[in-house]
């Protein structure tokens, strides 16, 4: 059952697709202390969990941290960073009296779970308006974690859906800059037998990094390429930014500025801020047209033969103003030829830092009323901050779908919000070759799964900083299971492709995995998504009166049948786990698979550096394939069952169309 | 066994104290790559275990990862962080043939085990000398990890010994700006019954923060301050700065500049970088003489009534100096004005911040060469940087010594090298408060015991951030086991002690734990610092041949007779803990202790927020005293045993002497 309240003046966001009428009776839960702004509290048992908040740190349970939503262009996040790249305001209250939460926004709230009283948890707005959702479980619901879920997805509608392919293995780096380059990536896979689905470009293939330009100097046929990739079952997935570089007699910003499409500054021309090109203008999303121009931009390359694309940058990020830039260096100039003392050195140091990604910046410019129909009114971009990214989403979702309407492309995007879960996926965003981020996204996926972002995923070995080997090792044991699998890494780190490193049979047999399961992942993904449910989740959702169970962080659930148990320590020959009853224990080392039985309980697993382990609750079977080089390449009779039951039914369709009925797909292993 | 090797032209660094004469046969582990510059390979077996290089980031297991020794302000330190404050170029490599080795050099050099290639050890300097002590196990040895420790410990020296005083618990803040504030601390302690044995203070007490001043408008008489709290078992520990401000009229600059014991430039003129109070000085401390008048200034807080201090900043940090900063301002303007692409802006960017620490900086100054005998002789400061701060320690351990020639002071230092081990102990440096810090501290304790820091500590609840209330208990269960227990944050962070959050009788309990510990810590800490043991140690130390206990990396050997399993993970409500053999296990809760035994293998012990746990080895029995608000108010006849054995021996003595007697001193207690 929902609940909808509205508190000051909320502006439409798109994240609901189904239409309530307010209630009329009191606020249900804890209490309002404030209706404008919006100040919530709620009294939390010591028990009680909160589960949620999609991309954010720390723990499943997010108890212990002042959280803030703000989409946030945050390579250096650590567990004390507030804010990252998405903006997914759904909490999960699981404890004697569990219920969903959804604060449908637009800008900036703050979530105080516990920080500063450990048994209070606060929600606030500074001055932006708020519809909330509250959502209790059914009366006859079996699973109230479960039931509540998919409330909160109806309310929010299906998740995106991603063509096949999209499961296979990506290759990405911010440093393939030529079509050689490419063509090096693809060879080196091939030769060494690693399956490979895609390579994944970076802001050096276009023209001085504009958007929907190809350069051609360093991807002279990136048709050619394109068909030639797609004959052994390869796809290219090049990146779309945010800003439009401006620059006289390119085409896309000379039509955008034309045409009223950028954000504008309150006098009305359009506003400038620097990314990647130097100064650029920012498409306003909000506005129809300009939506629909910019989605229609993206068949200039489906044109080429792309069919699958990365929306970066859309926070939006921004590294100056022109505004910004210029006080910079005015502060900086009053520093010249003084004796900083601690006082004015501190004052001095993150001038030149501060720039980017300035709240003051972000109160410089405009946008259409999300919503409205009035081509006139505007809004101040900070009052709809967590939306650009998730409506960049939707323009390139919308027009993918009238370019190519029959047929699903890929898009995942790095900024979000709820609502753009139904256009496209995620990936966590800029990360760092850490163990501790490998943890967060074990820790932090079943709340992105939660908030409707199925098709997700964290940079495999880390963004920033240069992996080890044995970290990439380990995080692609757990990417073998997340949706997206996509190892990605920046410029000036060392090089992360699987072949870079020594015995690459031993990172062959990780990815042969993931082959092995491509056909299971891929059904399990379609049937969360069209049922509404989580294809990762805490344990909890499986096991709700298990109190070991409900409190167990590294641990997930995948699919409908599977428990992980991902190692994320550096030289740990092994890892405790438990087990919430009788599994069968899969091991995968040196591209096969082996089975025993496990009791319920506590186990110390031993799982050797090559080796991936994973379980298969009881009276399940999981299918294991032949590996291929492709997930197209895939012989879907080649299936053998791990687990206790003696058959299982799979989805499988062309793995393209855009019409999902799970029925027709149906097929079963024994 | 001990073999000495040397290579290039090694610098005095004064850490070994045993007279050895050069080996003359090859080098008897791994291969010389080169000798000049150094560098060293290893082939690591699979199962080899690289224990060592004390305060550094990491496992215990050092495997993984490049490390290198540069003494290094680094408060946002992350897993990623190859340098910090001290430099502890000691590793223990414990596998079928295992030995200790010990690089003995002054400056920089890189620890690269098994990174670049899992299986591969590679040690280099750039253009340092470096003496190379390899030890291998004695013949007879029973346990060859605490054969080779104590045999390098022979080696560099017994370790420094505080007074017992300095093993309570001390509360500290930047941002205890008087005389009153400090007051505050110790009323509000004092009222809610929670042990205190001293309060420590930051900068704010200096005048202008000039070492060896006392602010007199906020501290009028810091003498009858500390009288006052020594009546009731109180002790201040102020703070002292390696860089003396330049400034007419202030006796400590004048004096250094009139006698040339600052560090100076090429031209022979003092050498000046800004820290706190703006531009500096550095004390030459490997100029006897300055290093001598340096250490008597103590006696100007010693007359006073301090008998303890912390040495800052002496890596030495630096945040700017004459030339970093005009060289920033010029790269400054020269981007004025500029559209600032993809290239220049992140060139631009890190302009201000560049003048941090800069390698150019420590390129410009000179000192005495360390031992030499010829005061015009010079060495610049690159090539000892990393004995900086341990000279330091070592000038206020004799000044200390020479002020106060019975009694021990305490002295506790941010920068260190190995050699400053025997003049003071070290906290871990600026840390940030996070759960991963936490785990950081109980892996990295090992390493730093092994290297002979025994007085050792982190910030607890972490210095930089604002803490929650859960991690700074969790982190006080912790600290109730390190020699240095010392609650510690930076000025801009939530008020972090611990009457500052709610239901404070939970902070006293754990922190009675300590007190109720104390006496046994004390021993314990003495024990090993006279038999070239290690306080806190890796389990592997006590159950070599048990493979699950020598890749435990989240427990500790605490003592002869402890093992610890902290908890490190927010809201967990347990741990899993492997006992090596049976054990007792200690639940400190509500200011009590209850005892259970407890099988050997693996357990999940619910540890709830308030409680402590601790681990009682087989056949061994711990003394718990009646705790009591400071150190010296325990009552030495109230002790009662934990732990299956019948009876315990303890170390007891004045607290104070300088005379260290073992035999004298035992006490048995049944």
């Amino acid at each position: 059952m929902t609940n909808k309240f509205s508190f000051g003046a909320p502006v439409f966001t798109g994240a609901v697709v189904e239409k309530f009428s307010l209630c009329k009776s009191e606020f249900p839960v804890g209490k309002i202390e404030s209706e404008w702004p919006f100040t919530w509290n709620y009294n939390l048992e010591k028990t009680d969990i909160v589960f949620g908040l999609g991309e954010s740190v720390r723990g499943m349970n997010k108890r212990g941290f002042k959280y803030v939503s703000w989409c946030l262009d945050c390579p250096n996040q650590s567990e004390n960073t507030p804010s990252m790249y998405g903006a997914h305001n759904f909490l999960l209250v699981f404890g004697k009296n569990p219920f969903g939460i959804f604060f449908d926004t637009a800008s900036r709230i703050e979530f105080d779970i516990g920080w500063t009283d450990q048994d209070v948890m606060t929600v606030k707005t500074e001055d932006t308006g708020v519809e909330v959702y509250v959502i209790f479980p059914s009366d006859n619901a079996k699973n109230v974690l479960t039931d509540i879920t998919r409330q909160f997805r109806a309310l929010i509608g299906q998740s995106y859906i991603p063509p096949r392919w999209a499961f296979g293995y990506q290759q990405s780096r911010w440093g393939y800059k030529t079509e050689a380059d490419v063509r090096e990536v693809v060879r080196k896979y091939r030769e060494l037998n690693i399956p490979l689905d895609s390579v994944v470009l970076d802001i050096d293939y276009m023209t001085d990094y504009m958007d929907f330009t190809v350069d051609k100097e360093k991807f002279s046929d990136l048709k050619g390429l394109s068909a030639e990739l797609k004959k052994d079952g390869m796809h290219l997935i090049p990146i779309i930014d945010a800003g439009v570089k401006v620059k006289e007699g390119y085409d896309v910003y000379e039509e955008g500025v034309k045409n009223g499409y950028f954000a504008t500054k309150e006098d009305g021309t359009p506003y400038a801020a620097g990314v990647w090109p130097g100064r650029s203008h920012f498409t306003d999303f909000f506005n129809p047209q300009a939506r629909e121009w910019f989605g229609s931009k993206y068949k200039i390359l489906t044109d080429q033969g792309i069919e699958g694309f990365w929306n970066d940058m859309n926070e939006p990020a921004m590294f100056y103003s022109d505004d910004s830039l210029k006080e910079a260096f005015d502060k900086l100039e009053s520093y010249k030829g003084k004796n900083l003392d601690i006082q004015t050195f501190f004052e001095f140091t993150p001038i030149s830092g501060s720039t980017f990604n300035q709240l003051e910046d972000y109160k410089r410019f405009y946008h259409r009323v999300p919503g409205s129909s009035n081509p006139d009114e505007k809004i101040r971009h900070d009052k709809i901050h967590n939306l650009y990214g998730a409506w960049m989403t939707r323009a390139a979702g919308e027009g993918l779908e009238k370019i190519s309407p029959d047929k699903r492309m890929l898009i995942y995007s790095r900024a979000s919000a709820i609502g753009a879960h139904r256009y496209g996926g995620i990936w966590t965003g800029d990360n760092a070759s850490t163990w501790s981020h490998l943890l967060q996204e074990i820790k932090m996926l079943p709340g992105v799964n939660m908030c409707g972002f199925l098709y997700s995923g964290a940079d495999i070995g880390g963004f920033g900083d240069s992996t080890s080997r044995d970290l990439l090792m380990r995080w692609l044991a757990l990417g073998d299971f997340t949706p997206l699998m996509r190892n990605h890494s920046a410029w000036n780190t060392r090089l992360q492709e699987c072949y870079s490193f020594k015995n690459p049979e031993e990172f062959k047999s990780i990815i042969d995995l993931r082959y092995a399961l491509l056909p299971y992942i891929y059904s399990e993904f379609v049937k969360a998504a069209v049922n509404g449910d989580s294809y990762i989740r805490p344990l909890a959702f499986d096991y709700p009166n298990d109190r070991r169970a409900v409190c167990t962080e590294d641990e997930l659930m995948v699919g409908s049948d599977i428990l992980l148990a991902p190692v994320y320590t550096q030289n740990a020959e092994g890892r405790y786990v438990y087990l919430p009853e009788d599994m069968t224990m899969v091991t995968w080392s040196d591209s096969r698979a082996e089975q025993k039985p496990m009791s319920a309980g506590d186990h110390f697993v031993e799982i050797p550096l090559e080796t991936v382990v994973f379980f298969v609750k009881k009276g399940r079977a999981v299918p294991l394939f032949k590996s291929a080089l492709s997930s197209e390449q895939i012989d879907m009779n080649s299936a053998y069952l791990v687990g206790d039951a003696k058959s299982c039914e799979l989805y499988t369709d062309d793995g393209y169309s855009r019409k999902i009925n799970l029925n027709e797909g149906m097929r079963e292993i024994k």
